[in-house]
């Protein structure tokens, strides 16, 4: 995990715990996560990046070698759903650990568009994801996903229910 | 693959035929559909039909045991997709075994929307899909999650583009 | 307005009097309502419906007659915040008519999806909605536009902000 | 209409002819648009622009005089598909106006997502697209709409029908 590195040091030391807390959970304690293999790359709440290698497992078009479309939805939810909790706990400064895990228990997906633009050929994809909007009872976020050369594959915008 | 014994056998035979072809293809061909173990239970012109087991990998919520939203979205984009490929083949009843794979591999989703209405808990689930719009260009469904017992988990649209 | 002479009757009266004071606001306190003519012709827990002629003023494609889909648009979302605001007040059965304007006033549509199905032809047209989820932070409402034959014009799915 | 002045006079003849046509058919020939008060301030390859001002008419929120969102559906909606025809238009060239004019006519909305951000204040409003995805079947263009002062108010996502 790489967002311990980012410029985002200068936030205080709680606001790190407490997003390298749910980075944590989000990468050993979902199934799903491991299965398609995503790491959380960066946690910030100017921007959340989560990335993952092609692998066979992965593949929709078995003639094109390319990404499912679910694959490509679920990384889009995933990275949109680590930007609210991080939008989230960004209200609740002083949370402990027990209060963070209770509210990321909350948070949901509401709705998903995903918006398909080209096939998702490539080694590896990242997902990144930015804050449209973040009120007390839902979140807004846009995402994107690109592979390893910055080609965009898709488009999402998720409406996220706030913990 | 229980589509073959639905009232649609009044189909005539090459229909039938290549319904149970996209089904196979979807089933054995298709690595991510293995991987969470979708069945093609029923692929018609007035509905398509998929089924998977709840299992500890698809587990989103590690707290509540709730299915992962992504393994939603997938399956409803996955009903959809079949939808769309029976639409189209239906345009193409004299179609042979190698325009069908053609055709098929052109198939793809431009869009999709997931609303996520309750949690997925449940033993197994199944996503049904009906055709909303059937053209030359573009096929729009509509898609539904349910759990074993008939509990409504997720509603979607998708627009997929004709091979 | 017809809703009063609806099925609904056996709500309680102070319930139909919030209905009809929702109906009462959105037809003569919003100008663009106004602008459009929409008549609230039904407003209930179990389903709320609009109505409105279409006239010069509201068509898109001028060879071909059309109503312009920003007219099915916003049809779609005056139904759907209409069901939204009914779904809200039943949780609220005995606020008083200022409680009721203050919470009215906060309701607000966070997204939409529209699904354009068919070229609006006709002579008048009718937009309905279900709830598909009332919470207390967001409802997700189910909308559809129909002519006068009932002819399907438009889907729609939104999601309002609770007051 | 300020199109004309742009930076895209670099253009061929023939292209800036077929834009301002567009223009000219979308201002002058479509009802609702006259009823909102569009203008068609930038129709090019790498970007439309429409603007209107704010009116009583087209006031949602008595209280609050927030524009309805329906008209910013509307705008996101219009601009977009001025947006698909400079796409579409771009792929014939040498097509004359008749030609031009069926196409155009056969364009249409497949499916609008709408993201409402901020209440819609403001003296007036401005909408752009982009393209994502122009294609000889479908077009994906997103939009913007914001208010004079540079605020954004919504966004939106159209899948449309080429012609």
């Amino acid at each position: 995990m790489s967002f311990a590195e980012t410029e985002h040091m200068t936030l205080d030391d709680n606001r790190q715990k407490m997003y390298a807390k749910i980075a944590e959970v989000f990468s050993n304690h979902v199934p799903f996560h491991k299965v398609i293999g995503f790491e959380f790359e960066q946690m910030a709440l100017d921007g959340c990046r989560i990335g993952f290698d092609n692998k066979p497992e992965l593949i929709g078009n078995f003639i094109q070698k390319i990404l499912h479309g679910g694959v490509t939805a679920t990384a889009l939810d995933v990275v949109g759903g680590a930007m609210a909790a991080v939008g989230m706990m960004d209200k609740y400064p002083d949370a402990d650990e027990q209060e963070l895990g209770k509210r990321l228990a909350r948070i949901g997906t509401i709705d998903l568009r995903v918006d398909y633009v080209r096939p998702g050929r490539g080694d590896s994809f990242y997902a990144k994801a930015r804050l449209l909007r973040s009120g007390s009872k839902v979140a807004v976020v846009r995402m994107e996903l690109h592979d390893e050369k910055d080609t965009l594959i898709a488009l999402g915008t998720g409406t996220y229910m706030m913990g």
